[in-house]
Formats: structure tokens, sequence, C-alpha cells
């Protein structure tokens, strides 16, 4: 078998085919991880893989990175590295050049879809004639059914975010009195300990009125006797990949109480759960996104909160912790087997708590596989 | 006097006014929080301002942010909420109507340098017959001159990577036997010891050989005696801005070493040590940036280095560690006072070591003023 980076720029090449499309360009983003292994974060020097329909791709990058990227494990890739004392985009026209991409014929270009504007100002300029559209035509079919190897590192990640979250509700009566902050830098504590490779997103620790909001940014907040506790985590971990890289999350929400929550909170908490255990159910292939979310929504709609769940069901993970499909009214995406999402209903009462479960899941040939798996309950030390 | 970011949006818009163009639209970028105070992660929700050129700006973000951004500084701010339920395309649609951007008359559109190509394809599908330019044409020439408050910050960055340097300088032979990895971590805690709110980029510990690879990422080497250790690190201050966040970063590498160093070192660190002293000699108001790199250059390849000096001189740093004005060859740019900047020549010899050394530096009226002041010899525990 083809070693997995190449696989995936073979693949990435016949979408280009069937998509009558010329060239693919990635930027450092998911997709360029995807497709190379190899992982850097957004500069201002021009770093861009160009995958043409038919040839071998090539990487134009800063030279400073050539020592880690001749070591990529894809035989094929041209590297052509520029120095800070060249202009790249001499560099840039030369490969459009070789691909017969010059603007002599019009071409259709798919580029990055977080390529940054500067950089697609640049192509634009260099292929004045082509039609511009976006990577993701290509990719996302490819990206949005997780193969063994993303499964395996993806039910790694659930792990680690369960063994947490088990070990957080367990201090029962000793989180009265931790700061939020203080408990999501125990939280990032723990899931390194447990073997996470750096936090997959920001740790929400929202503790009372805090919970209503749901991207909360942990504070000061000591945490008091009866708050409704929105603990909102997950780790990367490195999927296991011959020679390149490429990290998956956790994400798994839970709603804990210590003591006597407020008088509407269990009725809250109850509903949370049956929406998300309903549309856990709702979960097969063939279904629409949008009904997912539906089945989670009506739940709670009947319990007359509708209008306190104020964000969609649920979001794809894989390399990025949020892409497709998005678990949203509306979408009619058909859930295939190895697409792989968050089911999070919530209920946000404005000055009072939150709640929020949240459990990654996988389409199964005949349902969902749960990615986590730990008590849904409010009570903290149960 | 008008609160800063309130002064920054009217700057602005003189700017899109003297530029001929209508409309700037930014998303979650350093440009963002320099016109807002607000800071945030890109993500695949739409989250976008629209600053025109003539009347009140709009902010379209999802509806979960609300709270935090009906707190922003900028009464003539107006927030536009989604919510998951919505298409947030019909609200930037309203919003382009309401500037009189539906399509009727050809505009000219500048777009964040970051924003993500999905965004911009929205942006151009809205306004058709629009010319589609970048942001920095209207926001760099603000950006790149620091005002009082955020020199301010800049130079507290500048205060406490000098501290932990020092710091770690002095530990002498201790620092036989700690990984890079640990010697890294170590430096992040000392960073925020010293009042950092979180390294400004992966602190890079680079011992031995690794030295030559400018960007390398600390590894499990443990330092010998030796070893030249290249450090290069800063940590985020926030500057002191009423009701928003802006964060500046402090950027300061040294190269030490424990015990006696290869041959070769001591002419290598000298040369570097030389070169930086006559690129910091040759800043003033009026100099093309590319001069500042040319005299950096020019002692290195009078040492016979020239080949090893494999990046430019430096880069520009304010809300970004990265930004205008880059000190490389051809920038014809010229200094002005207030403009920040690293300068950072360096010797890289494969397979043997590297040798850094930069400091911030501020172009005042007639020189240039250094952020950072700590010995800039290569003896440990001196």
């Amino acid at each position: 078998m083809q070693p997995p980076f190449e696989r995936r720029i073979a693949a990435c090449q016949r979408r280009l085919e069937d998509t009558a499309a010329d060239l693919a360009v990635c930027f450092p983003s998911p997709n360029l991880t995807y497709l190379t292994g190899f992982e850097e974060t957004p500069s201002e020097r021009h770093l861009l893989l160009f995958v043409p329909e038919h040839g071998d791709p090539a990487l134009v990058a800063p030279a400073m990175y050539e020592d880690q990227l001749s070591d990529l494990p894809i035989p094929a890739l041209q590297l052509r590295p520029w120095t800070d004392a060249d202009d790249p985009l001499e560099e840039i026209a030369t490969v459009l050049e070789e691909y017969a991409l010059d603007g002599s014929d019009p071409a259709t270009v798919l580029v990055d879809d977080r390529l940054w504007a500067t950089f697609t100002q640049d192509l634009r300029e260099l292929c004045p004639d082509a039609e511009f559209g976006l990577a993701s035509t290509a990719l996302e079919p490819l990206r949005i059914r997780k193969d063994d190897v993303e499964l395996d590192a993806l039910r790694r990640a659930g792990a680690i975010a369960d063994r947490v979250s088990l070990e957080i509700r367990d201090r029962g009566d000793d989180l009265v009195g931790t700061t939020e902050s203080e408990l999501a830098a125990e939280i990032d504590r723990l899931l390194a300990a447990h073997g996470g490779e750096e936090p997959a997103f920001e740790t929400i620790v929202a503790a009372g009125p805090n919970g209503a909001r749901p991207h909360h940014h942990s504070g000061s907040r000591p945490i008091e006797a009866g708050d409704p506790i929105v603990l909102d985590f997950g780790a990367f971990v490195a999927a296991d990949l011959e020679g390149g890289t490429g990290r998956y999350p956790g994400d798994q929400t839970r709603t804990i109480v210590v003591g006597d929550p407020p008088a509407t909170y269990e009725h809250v908490h109850e509903t949370v759960r049956e929406a998300q255990e309903a549309a856990i159910d709702a979960v097969e292939p063939g279904v629409e996104a949008g009904a997912i979310d539906r089945a989670a929504r009506s739940v709670i709609e009947a319990a007359g909160y509708g209008d306190a769940f104020v964000h969609r069901t649920g979001h794809g993970v894989g390399l990025e912790v949020h892409e497709p499909p998005y678990i949203v009214a509306g979408n009619d995406r058909e859930l295939e087997p190895g697409m792989v999402f968050s089911v999070e209903p919530g209920i946000y009462l404005d000055g009072q708590f939150g709640v929020r479960i949240e459990d990654l899941v996988v389409v199964t040939d005949d349902g969902a596989e749960r990615l986590n798996d730990t008590p849904r309950g409010w009570e903290s030390g149960r």
C-alpha cells in the first residue's frame, strides 16, 4: 500500500480531475498537514504547496525550513526553497509555468480555504485569467471520512478527555474555592499528564452565571457551592503516521455542580441530556446533518427552552477542532460512515447558568460510536 | 482626546478617503485588534468588521460573542449578531446595502491581509463588480509607527525578556545536562513569573548543531559542555488601553556557551556581534530598511560567512511578532520615528552550530533606542 501522504496527494489529484480543476494551492493549514504531514504556523513568508491535476507536486518554502521539509515522506515532492534574498514570486511564477499555468490558458485554481488574502492576491496577479475556487472542493470529501489511523488517534484523544473528566468530577467539594483559571490550568496539566500533546482549544471552565456564555474565557471567579460548572476541554494526540505529523483532538463537555444547584437546574440539565441522547440516537448513514440538529433542538424546544439553545448542535472534528460536517439547521449533507463530529446541545440562561453536554461520535455502518463515555449526570463526586 | 480605538477607526477612514477606497473589512487578526481592542482566534464563523469610508463601522459577529462585543469602547460601532440558525451572508449583504455597496456601483473593498480565502470568496460574490485590495493599504501606515502606549508595552516586554535572559545566563554550568525542551519550558515559566502574558512565539533553545537551524523546535537534546546555545524568546505584555486589548511582544536572542566552545566559534560570535552593532548604528529616520540589512550583511560577508547568513536582518514588531518594516535586502521603505523592529543577524554552520544576536530597537528622532540591553557576549555565567 502507498504511504498515507502519497495516497492522499493522489486522491487529491483524482478529485481535481473529477472537478475539472487544474491546481490546488495549500498553505500552512490543516489541508497542508493532511497532504504532507508538515505542520507549521502561517506566517508572512510564502510557503505554498502546489498540487497539479497531473504531474508532481511542488512546495515553495523559505529555505530555513529546507532541513525539515527534505525529510517529508513524499518522494515525488519537488522542494523549491527561496531565501530572504530572493523574490518568492519569481519561484512561484516558475512553478506555474512548469504546470503550464502561466496565464496563456484559462485555468481553475483552488486555493486553501484559509489562504491569507495577501497570498491569494499574489496568485491572482500571477494567473490573471484563472478562475479561483476553494481547495475544500477537492479536499473536503477526502478529509471528512476518517481512516483507521485517524480514528485510532481520535479514540485515544477521547479516552484522555474522559480520564481527566472523571478525575475532576471525583474531586467533589475540593473544587469549591478554586478559581476558573486555576481549574483550567489543572485540567491542562492533567491532559498532558495522561498523554495529550497540548490542549486542542482554550479549556473552558465557566462557573455560575459565566456558564451562560458558551465561549467564556476562564477567569478569576472562584467556584462556589451550588455553581453549575461547564467544563469543556480536550487535547490533541498524534496519529500514527509514517514520517509525518497529524494531530487529532478530544472535545468533551460536562456540566457538574458541587452542592445544591439552583431550583430550575435539574430540569434544565435533564432536558439537555435528553436532547443529546435523542441527537446521538438519530445518527446513522444517510441521515442529513440538519436532522441531528433538529433531533436535539426539538427536545429543548418542547421543554420551553428553544430560545436558550443559542448555537448549532455540533461540528466535525479532525485535523481541525471545527470542520465539516456542521450539525446545524439546514445542512442537508448526508452522514457517511467515518464522519466524526460533536453532539453538544446546551441551554444558556443569562445571568443564571448554562448547561452543555458534549461527546464526539463516529458514524458507523448502522449508527454511531461514542468517543466519550463518562457519566453525564450533574452530581460531582459521583 | 478621543479614546484610542475611536481615534484609530477615524484614522483608518481618513486613509480610505486618501486612497479612494470605499470599505475596509477586517477579521480576527491584528488589524481587528488594532481597530477595536477585540482579540479572537479566527474560526469558520463569520466575524467581520466593516469600516466604511463614511459612516459608522459595523461588526457582523456570531451571537455567542455579543456579550463580549457589546462592551467594546466604540460607541458608534453597530453590532450585528447572527445565530447559528441565521445565514450570516444575509446580514453581511444588509450591511453592504446600507453602505450602498450592493454592487450597483463599482467599489474598492480592502480586505484584511489575513482574511481566509473562504470569506474573501463570499465578499467577492456579494460585490461582484468591486475591485479588491488589501487592508494594509489603509492600516499599515497607521500601525507601523507606534504611539506612546504601544512603546510603553514594548519597553516592558523588552525588560521581561532581558530579565529572563540574565537569569538563564547566570546559571552557567547548571545548564549542562538540561534538555532543550526542559530549558524552553523553564524560560516560559520565568517569562510568566516576571509578568509576561504568554510566550510571543515558540521559545527556541537550539544547542550545538541544532543552532544551525534558525527556526529549530526545541527537542530532547541535552545541552553539553561546549555547545553554543541559541536562546530566542519573548513574552507578550498588555498595553494600557482603555477597555480594549492589545498585546505587544518581546523578542531577544543571545547565543551562549557553557565551557569551551568549538575552535571557530569565537570568531563567528564576534562577527555576528559586530554585524549587529553596525546595523543598529545605521538606524535613523530617512534611511531605507534595506540599508540596515546591508550594514549587517557586509560585516558578515567581509568575514567570509556571507552564505551562512541565510535570513533577513530583522522584522517589525507590534501586535504581530513579524510585521512591517521588514529589514531585508531591497526594501526601500524609509525608516520613521516610532517604527520598532528586530536586528538579528546570524551565522549558521550546517552540522556545527549557529550564532544569532537579536535586540528590538525603536527608531527615534535621530537614531535608535534599544529595547533590550543585556550582555551580548557568549560566556555563560558572565
